[in-house]
């Protein structure tokens, strides 16, 4: 059974609203020493089979599903955890 | 300078539809190998200061900005990086 940790984010070339709305926001509170931000989504899934498997399935899933691959990136990691 | 890696989750006791609506779609799909899904945020800042001002800020923006503490947790590491 294994653990998919997958982030996905806008690739850097694409305007992030939200992104910029917060830094935005801190900067009218003061909050001036943000030099970046960056909004993301995150998901965890687990799965069973073995990690070949698991590995094919889940880069599918990313770019079929999770991810709108025309604006986003995304990374996964694999982590092998107990029943 | 520090990096701040954010991850803000629902509460388990909070329905997440987004997750229930994953899953139910790998369910019709055959993905029936699919345990659990979750779905979260995920946020990266860079700001400057010394760090323990920076954990300071940033666990003040987290529970009044980034994540609503009724339903939702969160999450952050800091790690230095280079200007």
């Amino acid at each position: 059974m294994y653990k998919a940790k997958i982030f996905v984010n806008y690739k850097p070339s694409v305007l992030d609203p939200k992104a910029t709305v917060i830094q935005q926001t801190l900067t009218r509170l003061g909050q001036t020493n943000v030099d970046s931000v960056m909004v993301g989504k995150y998901f965890e899934l687990v799965l069973q089979g073995n990690e070949a498997a698991v590995n094919e399935q889940v880069a599918k899933l990313c770019s079929e599903m999770l991810a709108n691959v025309n604006m986003e990136t995304y990374r996964y990691t694999l982590e092998e955890v107990e029943a």
